[in-house]
């Protein structure tokens, strides 16, 4: 142990053919892996889902709980460096790894993203707008921070929401009793609803040596909470294009950040005003464009930047059109093959439920 | 059994989700291995080498070697259809697996593009010109067939040779017997040394409904039997492209091919004239850059067409220069990475022998 923990303190480059682990086993990861092997990388997937597509592209797996400290062990132990598809991995058990392998992005990173009430007081450290917010604890402080805001509020827990989970809206004269049951969580945060013309996002990737590569900002559509349509470029001025890769390039520098990270925005077209909505610490469904339409991927500049490796070139190669295949939209695979010009990937999961991620499709140039 | 007999004999396509085993772990069955996997299917290699890179990347491996019927029995009950990135699989293992699996291309695509004598009877039959050759089964032989052709000739093993090995150059004065000693073989074909100007190759695929749609013509540069560098377009005339698309296609069709088909071809710029050199029944070097550098990949392409599923396109994206990492040549890794345009692909091998590919690197509109 005494050899890892020094090698964790001296780390700086880890060259191909190391063993990259990486925590989660969903589709993020199988293309992580995908990468890391392509740049010479051997891969090492932990994941407590026996179904985890990742499992069927990389060197080993661990199926195992976040929690089990007999797997993570051994997990640590046969990887270099890990890093992760999946930010809500147990605290505890990322200190328990990052005494004995390197962790990247850092835990400090993934500490303010993962709660929605330390990343909100974050940005706003940093000058950057976002939507009004109150810290909740009770549904009466809901109904109170809806007063003072002003309806419609979102009530939002504070960790763990992803895909529009762990929401819920409060409109003029609905109760916030049932809203706070709702989401049985004692952690959440109120936010006022801002009118807005349309969501784009942001995502560099950081290296090592603080260089910093943006792909050009993304306009998405999302339904039920969920995304289904990313577009490149994103129909915004200059002007708001800079004020949103300015933003997104302050927050990786204030986080020391190492890796790719997305960070989700709202345009008010009128104003050009930009808020920040969300910050995701690692590769993102809005950037699934860049497999098939940059000059890298984020999934290769992810690895490339955790593992010390100068970033490639970002940008892209035409107007992009992304959809997500949502649920049963999978099974509409070969008319999209039938296209010649659909680039479509498939996460090789079994089950087609309602509202799950099952692969996408995207469109250089398309017409 | 049965069941597993009349599948094979009904198979018409195979939906992702399914099974693909691969005969052969090294960069190739690796490379159809990921191609595969973003396409939704599960994959499975046989390799008898214990150090595979393919072995890293897939769902479920057996190393074993070729000639053990268990394993491939089980091999076999484990897939949906077989493919190869190694031509030269034993013919009685290959009977053995196609009475349980379907296997694309088929094997008597196989048995005609891994005899060298056979290859070149077949294209004579389609007219296609061929360097003149002698089967020859003696030194005595061969230096009669040096008299009849005229020095120098080539002669090279029927079988089982690869980047120039299983070849050797018969000058006017050497001594027939010891070339004959030093290619260890009974199976001999004496070939005429053509000059011609340049080696290119057409790479094609077809799909199970008779749908070809073949990448633009590369151009190749070959040093002491290995490939170094192929380029898009390559610097030959419409006339000659089409020629060698030409050549290529009636090779395809004569073979009823089904999957990707490489071509190896001489040029003579004064005459115009095109030899076929060596046909490839398979994903071939020479279309690593397709990868990065045409809309659709010779890897996912070859998926799509054993699957039973439409073509993609196969466009070039721009001008490419794809150049071969060939034993130390991959220690160059972190100056390569410095090239923010140069898309690297390391195999994931451990030891860099000489002359052993360990990666490349393609570039598009390289200046």
């Amino acid at each position: 142990m005494t050899g890892r923990s020094e090698r964790a303190e001296t780390f700086e480059s880890l060259a191909p053919g190391g063993t990259i682990g990486i925590l989660g086993g969903g589709q993020l990861g199988r293309m992580l892996s995908i990468a890391a092997a392509q740049l010479g990388y051997r891969t090492a997937i932990y994941c407590p889902d026996p179904l985890s597509p990742a499992f069927q592209m990389c060197d080993r797996y661990w199926q195992a709980p976040y929690e089990s400290r007999a797997a993570l062990a051994e997990f640590a132990d046969a990887v270099d460096l890990i890093s992760f598809e999946f930010e809500n991995v147990p605290a505890l058990s990322l200190d328990f790894l990052k005494a004995r392998v390197p962790i990247r992005p850092g835990i400090a990173s993934l500490a303010t993203t993962q709660d929605r009430l330390f990343e909100k007081d974050f940005l706003s450290v940093l000058d950057i707008p976002v939507a009004p917010y109150h810290d909740v604890a009770s549904a009466a402080a809901l109904h109170d921070a809806a007063q003072t805001l002003g309806y419609p509020v979102i009530a939002k827990t504070r960790r763990l929401g992803y895909d529009g989970k762990g929401q819920v809206r409060l409109e003029k004269g609905d109760n916030a009793q049932d809203a706070w049951d709702s989401l049985a969580s004692e952690l959440v945060i109120a936010e006022s609803v801002i009118p807005f013309d349309r969501e784009i996002s942001v995502l560099l990737a950081r290296g090592l040596d603080g260089n910093i590569a943006s792909w050009p900002p993304v306009e998405n559509d999302h339904s039920k909470g969920i995304l289904r349509t990313s577009r490149v470029p994103a129909t915004i001025s200059d002007s708001v294009a800079d004020q949103a890769l300015s933003y997104a390039h302050a927050i990786a520098e204030a986080l020391d950040f190492v890796g790719v990270l997305a960070v989700e925005m709202f345009v008010t077209d009128k104003t050009g005003e930009v808020l920040v909505n969300e910050v995701a610490p690692r590769v993102h469904n809005s950037g699934h464009w860049t497999l098939d339409g940059a000059v890298t991927s984020q999934f290769e500049q992810h690895i490339r930047a955790i593992c010390g490796l100068p970033l490639g070139d970002s940008r892209a190669l035409g107007r992009i059109r992304m959809e997500n295949l949502i649920g049963k939209d999978i099974t509409h695979w070969r008319d999209i093959l039938g296209d010649p010009l659909a680039h479509f990937h498939h996460y090789g999961k079994a089950v087609a439920k309602p509202g799950r991620k099952m692969g996408h499709v995207t469109w250089v140039d398309p017409d």
